[in-house]
Parts: structure tokens; C-alpha cells; sequence
């Protein structure tokens, strides 16, 4: 059987392990194919094909339900699942989604993007089962990195705690997140894998104490009773933490051997209760370049299968935001030795790693662990430290209540640095960074701003690092700057709450915030060729926001539209509707941004444009809002 | 020396037992007289007396630094560092905070309030200590409940990894949170609890090892090797999951003896890295109705010392929003098994305990672990059940991401049920309820709704449990009803999405949401007295608003106000200038509701009328601006 005549994971059952093995290669073969054509996560799956099959073909994937923690290691998953004809779309606008959607697959049990969530979802749905008196199995698949974000560790808390509630954990173990893992519960876990597998533990004891000289001879009940506490300790010592915690271990299994994987996880259906098998996988598996280089590999744009390298891009680009914050931050922080830069584990999609490489003392990665990330902050904000707290938009979802109740309720000094910040291209919903101006913007004591190209980054990088007074957030966008030229040091810092403004003209007024001031300018330019002169601002800060400049310009143009890279409820363009509303200025304004839906995976160009945020589509927008009698600019 | 002698921690040293133990009486005696008197917690802090004592001797409170975890144990603390004199102002607005705030006092390191945060604080704190080269200790006390909260275990990860920082952690094990802890890691300590101490087991294990009958007998590499790692084993296995994470584990100390606490903290200061010390402590010990009744007495509203009992109030009073929501919650659940009610170790607050007695199935308590409850309720959601996330506006901030990545991304019906939405009373900043409009109205698929007084809550919960097709959240105040007649069964449930018109007028719009629109009518009524007519609307839903009602009589009547009790940025009223500006409304607008600061700790009624919320100050806000001829109703 070939890989692409497999439409429903069941047709995997009664497969021999030769045949699995071959299905195997398959999905090695497409998986390497599809990732170096269209790029995508590479590692994460290439890791668990084996896994995949084994745990499918143990199961009845009709009635049981299998949740992968943030779906990047899915692609085995859905090349067996009904998705190899349209691999070839993956990630691109209209195809099949980089991470697990419940929309796409019925197989899809639980959408994912962010780790740690398998088995808080899989526990609901356990539960669920038990309450309907239905009996099919859950399984939750979660990585080893995962396991240190805190959510995971309150569901095995809760699951540990339910002994008739039948849930088995993968624990998909590949000594990594993207970077290699941070924390005790890493260290201990590889200590496990270098550890014999439970059963021969036991047996091999087994022997030795029967060895001992006392065995055979009539015991004292109090030596009998130690000889077997000690064996029960001795068994249970792989795996312990686990145990202690409610559930059966077993393992660690060869994640790549076929027949050891098939044999555990027959064994571990038959027990009642939480089980955690522990799989010891290898990230990149198949692909010796991969293998090698875990980290550069984890995800990767379109490159060459056989040399690994990247496919170089058509014409030299200018820096990423992420690479012109860290080098200024690394600038700022050599001269500053308070500054501590901290990141919960994407050091690499930060650029922090270069920061590590320089400055490792004043660099902490503390794992999968937003929550703890902010609070960590907060405690060095206490002691005078100036952290920086390097979190990609949507991830800082994730300590929430830290910014509140830690951050901002306590006034400290933590400066959050939100990488991702708007529309992410291919790593679709889950990922774009939508809803923190609105998420921070309600709260106390928050200043937010947002650098309109990647040289105002720099001066903002220095603003957030001098503004000691509270916390302060800075917003900047996925990609590449505009080629703006860069300073090598001695950035000044901006005037809190102040906007700049960049372009003059009565017909119209931009108020741009961030990623939406060149669109913006380009914009005035289209429109000035049809007579419309647009004054734009650049408002740098939407908290506070600079009301003095803005609102008597408002009033004086009386036509206004504001540009934001985020949601439109409770964003920018709200900041200034509300503004404007609480001082009773009359203007006709029109609030560009994202509206009230989810975006979904393809290019950023792509959904800038669907979203009418390009400088064609804000033009034609002003015209047709605000000057109905001119001819469309755009077809 | 008498408790109100000592103004500085320090003075403890060298207190002799017998000296401290008269101390730890007065601390009791003044804790209980207080809380009788003004209210407040009650279990926490009784509980924690010869800890807070033991440990303060062991430091220099001039240099160390000890974070308290949740801050309502911490009442011992603020008794011996400079607040005896005004103790008696405790939770009163001015007075002693009920919490810790690091304004309040220079011992106060960290401000707290929610659960699990002291770990990462306190780790912060020594990583800022050890850049700076300099030498204090850091010690965190945490409780058990707290340590199964997701970012504490983050904390413990990140803290176990670290084997050259200096960190104590004091594990105040109550075996409680407010209720009865539930998860794994409770069970586990429980478990310890009953062992005797680490250092007990080892020296008596050595006494059994020396009796087997193979010691001094010449063994074989292989049978020693086995006997060394039993040894080791036996001797790691209390506390073996923190030693396995990197921690050195001390205990389990009797709380209540200040000599092995005094001389168990002086060995842990000596360890290298972090250290836990385990310390079983009794909730409400040296108050036996308290001890007896542990949940009952956690906190207290004014109480008779000699019987326990609450000073009844001068008049009966309606029920409670909770009261009310449990209570119809259960009705509908008798009816319907697909509906499950979640709490986050909050059965007594959110009145789910009643739920719990009589539904117990479809209860589910996951301990201090929001983030985990919220995706529960999204698997659960997966698998066609009705999950009602009950949880404080305040506490649902700890699983944002969760309802973002889990739940409004998969549009998944659940029914997020918050309480103690807007002022909170004598709890203060860390508790007050203002965010969870603007955090809340941003994400697509969410519907938000608050009901205007105890019987409309009823048709809202039935409501939520009717709307299928996706998220749906409903606020609610602490506090009582107003006396609205209740119905018994049958809510209609409400068209989303859909506002009530309750009075006409020409002159004025009253747009009001939730909790505020009792204060609107009688603002109305007291402006009607003066010949002002107020049309009043009660929204219902601030998402999706009832533009189709409420656009139109904004243009028409050209005055409005706004009503809520929560954030005004990004809020309610937002949401109403985000409409009135994107339909180009022209209308003179005036929104009410909380301003950009923070609401400190006081009465709610205190609270309201300072924020301007009461129904007088409404009534002359709206003179001052729309009217301004008129005289002030308030003096």
C-alpha cells in the first residue's frame, strides 16, 4: 500500500511492521518534499512518524480521539488523515493549515498553534466521555518542551487526581522546544531516557535481590517490610515524579522502533486511569541535516533537499525587526549591565540568541512559561534590573494576569517587547498578533508604543529602556524593515505620549499607528495625484496617546482615518474614537484595522491586502468614504 | 515585649522561645479581635503564626527579602513590621490593605492578591541579587493550594534549574486552598505530611540497613551498588518528586513548633541553590471554631468572637448575584446532564459548592489552575457538553490566552460565568473586576452580557446555556440583588444581541450595562424631578450591541451617557464610541464608568461614589455637562 492511497487511519490496522516501515519512509519522503517547496515546521514531524503510526494503528480512529499539543508535529498525522493530495498547499492561502484546525479534519479533535494545551483539552473531552457513558479512548500527545508551560502541569495535576479516568499522555520527548529545553522537569526527563525502560529496571532488580544473601532466610517482618519498600522505591524510581503524581509511566520506548512502540501502547490502553508513555524521539529523524542541526531546523523556509541550504531570496532585503531590536538591545545592554533580556523559549524567532551568545549573563530563557516569564520580570523590576520581556503578541495571551496583577497594578518597570505583532503570514490564526493594543491599552499605568520602520524601532528599543517610571510595551511587526538607515549607537529616546508629524495637507487626516504609517504615506502619495492632500501622523504611542496635536487636527480636517495592524475593537482607531467622542469633536472618521474576525493562514502580504490595509486599498477606501464622486484608484 | 512594641522585624532576634510564643499568643489575640471586628481573613494568617515568627528570626529584615504568596496569610507580618497602631483600619478604605502592597510598608517586597506568584517574584529577585554580586536571601512562602497553579510550577522548573541560586521556598501546607485542595500534587503532599521527617527516615533506615544480615560481609560491586542506590532511594523518597526537580527538600516541619521551625530554617539558609521547606500547618490553629470549620472561618464577615457566629445585619437583604446564579444554574442542570459547572477553587465564593452537593457529577473543581479550566470547558465543549466556567472577572485574567486559543478561535459554545464583575470592595486593586469588558469584547465569536439586577441574571444564565454556537460571557457584581421578584423555573432566554428600553425621554440617553442600570433609572427619576427627561436602555449585551436601537436614539435625542462599572478604555462606553463614530452619529456624549487608575481597597459603595457611579453623582454629572445652567443636585 502507498501512502496516498490512505484516506482514513484505520486502514493502518492489520499493516505488518515492514509495511508500517514503508508507509514510514512515505511520509519522510512527502513531509521533506513539501517542507523544502513550501517551508514549514520540519523537525517536529519528521520526529514522530513513527509514533504517528503506531499509535494509529493501535487505535480505532473512528470513535478514539487523539489531540496533538500545538499541531506543529501534525503533519504525519494529516498525510494519513485524508490531506496528502493537497499537501502540496500547505500553509499557503486556501490550503491545508500548518498547525491542527477542527475545521479542516474531523481527525482535527482539537485545534492547537500554542503548546501545553493537550491535556487540559483531552481531560475535557475524557470526561465528557465518562459523563455520557460513552468508552472510547483519548490520547494527548504533548512534547517535552510543552510540559514546562504551566497549563500542562495543572491538567496532569487534575488528571493524576481522577484514577477511573481513563487518558493516556504521550509524552513525545525530544530533549527540545525549539531551542533545547530550559528547567528541571527537562533535566529530569533526560535523565529518565538514560535510564533502562521501567519493565527491565524491574527485572534486572528483581534478579539482584534475589541475589541478595538474605533472600530465602526467614526475615524479621521489619526486614522484610525495607527489602520491599526498597524494591517498590527501585521500580518506581524511573518515572517517579510521574507516579507520585497519580499517573502509570511507562517507558522511556525507542520512538523510532516500530514493534516497542505498538507492544507499549497495547499495554498502556489496558490501564484504568492516567498512563504517560514516554517516548524518546529524535527531532528531524530521516533527514541527517535535521538531525544535526535541531534547532536551525525545527521549522524552515523553502530550501534545497539535498544540500539543506535555503534558497536564496531573489534580492537582498532589508533587516527583520527582530534582528534591529536585538542588536540595538545587545548595544544598550552592554553599556547597561541592568538590563537582563528574557524570553520563554524562542530565543532563535526573538533573535535573543545572538543577545545570549553576547551577554549570557544577562539573559534568561525560562521555557514554555510566559506566566512565570512576567512575574520573573517583575521581581527583577523590584530590584532595580531593567528586564526586558521578549514575547511574540499572541504568546503574551499566555501571562495576562502577570501584566495585571504583578506589572501593572504594581507600577514596575518592565519593558514587553512584542515581537509578531499583527498579521503573521502562514502561521495563520492562532498565531497573528491582534489583540494586545487592546489588551494592554485598558490597563493602569501601561504606556504602548509602536515604531512606524525599523530605525524608530531603535530610538524605541532606547525609549522603553529609559522609561523607568512603569511599564511600557512595544509593538513591532513580523518581516523586514523598509531599508530605513539604521544608527549604530546613541539612540535618543522618545518623548512619552508624543506623536511626529510626517506629511501635511487639509483634505484628510492619517493617524497611523506602527506597521501602518508608510502604508499610510504611500497612500497621501496616491492621493495627492488626484488632488487629495492628507496630513499623516505618525502617533508612535497609543497610550498615552497625544491628544494635544491629535484632536484639534480632528477637528480642523473633520475627515479621518485611522490605520492600525490589529484588531479594531478596543485598539487604536478605539483609542481615538473614544478621545474623540469624550472631547465632542466632530469628524467624520473611518477606522482602519482588522475587524471583527479570525485571519486566516497565507501571506502577509496577502492578508494585508484581504484586509484592506495595503496603501492601494486605503486610498481607494478614503476616496469612496470620503470623496465618492473620484474614480476607483484600484480595479 | 509586647506585639506592639516591636515596629521592626528585627526586634525578634534574640527572643528566647518562650518570648516568642507570648508574641505569637498576642499576634492571635489581635488578628481574631480585628477580623471579628472589621471582617477579613481569618484561617490563613492564624495559621502561619510561629512561621512567620520562626523565620523572620532567622533574617535580617533590613537586607532579606520574604515574599508572601497571595498576601491573606500575611496578616502576622504586617503585625510585626510597623502596622500594629493602625491594624485596626484593616481593609477600610485609608486603612491596612487586606493583601500586601508594596507601598504600604518596605516589608512588603511583592504586591499579591492572586494565588502561585512568589516563586517567580522571589526568583527574579535572586537572579537580580546574584548580577549585582550582592547577598541577601530571598525566600519565598507559598501555599499548597498556590502550588498547583500553573506559573508556580513554571517557577519550580526554572528555579530547580538553577543549582548555584540561592532561593527558599516556604511550602505553608495547610492542606487547603479556601476548600479542601483537590489535584495530584495535594495528594502528594498529603502523602509526605505522614511520613516522618527526611532526616528521621534516613538515620532509621541506616539503622535497618546496618541490621540486614549482608553488612560487614564483603560484597560483591554489583549487590553494594544495588544497596547504595536502595539507601539513597529510601532516604529521597519523601519529597522526591522537589528533589527530582532540583530543589533540596527539608520537612515536614510542625508549623506550630517554633523551635524545629526556627532550627529547620537555620540549616536551610546554609544550603546552596534552592531548598523547600515543607511546613504542615494547621488553618485557624489557636481559634478552635475555626480550626473545626476551615473553609467557614477563611475569611470572615464581622463575627462574635465567643460563638463564632456572624453579627447578623440590621435588615434582611436580598440574595446574592452567586446565590441567584447557583441556584438557577442547578434547575437547569437537574434538567439538563450535558450541562457540567467548573470552578477554580472557588466553590464557596461562586456559591458552586450548593451545585457540588447536589449535582456532584457534573461538578468539577480543578484547584488554582484557571488556565487548565478554561480548556477543560473547551474539551468538554468538543464533545457537545454545556461547560459553565465559573470564575472572578479578576481570576479569568490567569486564562486568557486559553479562551483566545482554545475557545473563540474554535468558536466552542462555552459559558463563561463571571463574578465579582466591578468594584470588590475591602479585597482592592488586585481583585476589583474592571477588565474583563475590554480584555473580553476584542475577541471574535465572544458574545458579553451582564444583567441588570438578580432576575434578568436568571434569564442570562438560561441564556448562555441556550446559545450553541459559540463562546458566550456573562458579568455580574459582588454583592446582593436588588429585591427583583425571582422566578422559580422556566427563563425565557434572551435574543443575543437585543437591549430593553425601560423609560422615555426627550432630553437625555441613558445607555447603561449590567450592574449600572438601576443607577440610571433612579439618576432618570431624580433629573425628571427637575424637568430633565431621560430616555433609559438597558444594553443587555456589549457585544454584539444593539446598534439598530441604540444608533438611532443616539442621533435623535443628541445627549447620551454611558453606564458601567468597569474600565472605560476599551469597555462598555467604547464599544458605544466605536459605533456612534464608525455610523457618524452626531451626538454629545458622556461616558461613566472606571477611569485609568486603580481602584484601592474600601467599601463598594465607597468605591462607587467616589468613582461617580452612584446615582446622585450621576444625576449632577449629567447637569454639569448636558445642563449646565442647572444647580448640582449634590453638595
Amino acid at each position: 500500500m502507498h501512502l496516498s492511497e490512505i484516506t482514513h487511519p484505520n486502514q493502518l490496522h492489520g499493516l505488518s511492521i515492514r509495511q508500517l516501515e514503508q508507509i514510514a519512509r512515505q511520509i519522510r519522503e512527502k513531509h521533506l518534499q513539501t517542507v523544502a517547496t513550501s517551508g514549514g515546521h520540519l523537525g517536529p514531524g519528521l520526529g514522530v512518524v513513527e509514533l504517528t503510526l503506531a499509535l494509529y494503528q493501535t487505535l480505532d480512529l473512528d470513535r478514539d480521539k487523539v489531540i496533538w499539543d500545538v499541531g506543529h508535529q501534525a503533519y504525519p498525522h494529516k498525510l494519513i488523515t485524508g490531506r496528502y493530495d493537497r499537501f502540496n498547499t500547505l500553509r499557503q492561502k486556501n490550503g491545508v493549515a500548518g498547525y491542527l484546525k477542527r475545521c479542516e479534519s474531523k481527525f482535527d479533535h482539537f485545534g492547537a498553534g500554542h503548546a501545553s494545551t493537550s491535556i487540559s483539552a483531552g481531560l475535557g473531552m475524557a470526561l465528557a466521555r465518562d459523563l455520557k457513558g460513552d468508552n472510547f479512548k483519548v490520547v494527548a500527545v504533548i512534547g517535552d518542551g510543552a510540559l514546562t508551560g504551566g497549563m500542562a502541569l495543572e491538567a496532569i495535576n487534575h488528571a493524576g487526581h481522577l484514577p477511573k479516568t481513563n487518558l493516556m499522555v504521550v509524552l513525545n520527548d525530544n530533549e527540545m522546544s525549539i531551542s533545547p529545553n530550559v528547567g528541571a522537569i527537562s533535566r529530569y526527563l533526560n535523565k529518565m531516557r538514560l535510564s533502562p525502560p521501567v519493565q527491565f529496571l524491574s527485572d534486572n532488580l528483581g534478579e539482584q535481590v534475589k541475589n541478595l544473601p538474605f533472600v530465602g532466610e526467614a526475615l524479621s517482618p521489619e526486614v522484610q517490610r525495607v527489602k520491599e519498600g526498597m524494591k517498590r522505591l527501585a521500580v518506581s524510581k524511573v518515572g517517579a515524579v510521574f507516579e507520585e503524581l497519580g499517573f502509570t509511566y511507562m517507558g522511556p520506548v525507542d520512538g523510532h522502533n516500530l514493534e516497542e512502540l505498538i507492544s507499549t501502547f497495547k499495554e498502556a490502553h489496558k490501564i484504568t486511569g492516567p498512563v504517560l508513555v514516554h517516548v524518546a524521539t529524535t527531532k528531524g529523524k530521516g533527514y541527517a541535516i535535521a538531525e544535526k542541526d535541531q534547532v536551525g531546523y525545527h521549522a524552515q523556509n523553502p530550501f534545497d533537499l539535498a544540500s539543506g541550504k535555503a534558497i536564496p531570496s531573489t534580492k537582498p532585503k532589508p533587516p527583520s525587526y527582530s534582528k534591529v531590536f536585538t542588536e540595538t538591545l545587545i548595544k544598550l545592554a552592554e553599556d547597561n549591565p541592568k538590563i537582563v533580556a528574557i524570553t520563554a523559549a524562542m530565543a532563535t524567532g526573538t533573535g535573543l540568541d545572538k543577545f545570549q551568545a553576547k551577554l549570557p549573563k544577562q539573559y534568561v530563557d525560562v521555557g514554555i512559561a510566559e506566566q512565570h516569564a512576567v512575574t520573573l520580570a517583575a521581581g527583577l523590576a523590584c530590584e532595580g534590573m531593567r528586564p526586558v520581556a521578549t514575547i511574540y503578541s499572541t504568546f503574551l495571551q499566555r501571562g495576562y494576569d502577570q501584566i495585571v496583577h504583578d506589572v501593572c497594578i504594581q507600577n514596575l518597570p518592565v519593558f514587553f517587547c512584542l515581537d509578531r505583532a499583527g498579521v503573521v503570514g502562514a502561521d495563520g490564526p492562532t498565531h497573528q498578533g491582534m489583540y494586545d493594543i487592546a489588551y494592554l491599552r485598558c490597563l493602569p499605568n501601561m504606556v504602548l508604543m509602536a515604531p512606524k520602520d525599523e530605525a524608530e524601532l531603535q530610538r524605541m528599543v532606547a525609549t522603553g529602556i529609559s522609561h523607568t517610571s512603569g511599564p511600557i510595551a512595544l509593538r513591532y511587526p513580523r518581516g523586514n524593515g523598509y531599508g530605513a538607515t539604521l544608527m549604530a549607537e546613541g539612540w535618543e529616546p522618545l518623548p512619552i505620549g508624543k506623536a511626529e508629524i510626517l506629511r501635511h495637507g487639509d483634505d484628510i487626516l492619517f493617524l497611523a499607528y506602527g506597521s501602518m504609517v508608510y502604508p499610510a504615506m504611500q497612500a497621501a502619495e496616491l492621493l495627492s495625484e488626484h488632488g487629495i492632500e492628507a496630513t499623516v501622523i505618525n502617533a508612535r504611542f497609543a497610550k498615552p496617546l497625544d491628544e494635544e496635536l491629535i484632536l484639534p487636527l480632528m477637528q480642523k480636517i473633520g475627515k479621518v482615518v485611522t490605520l492600525e495592524e490589529g484588531c479594531l475593537i478596543g485598539g487604536f482607531g478605539a483609542a481615538i474614537a473614544e478621545a474623540a467622542i469624550d472631547a465632542n469633536i466632530s469628524a467624520q472618521v473611518k477606522r482602519l484595522g482588522v475587524p471583527d474576525i479570525l485571519v486566516d493562514h497565507a501571506t502577509p502580504d496577502e492578508s494585508l491586502r484581504d484586509l484592506g490595509l495595503t496603501s492601494a486599498k486605503i486610498a481607494d477606501e478614503v476616496r469612496q468614504n470620503f470623496f465618492s464622486q473620484q474614480p476607483s484608484v484600484v480595479s
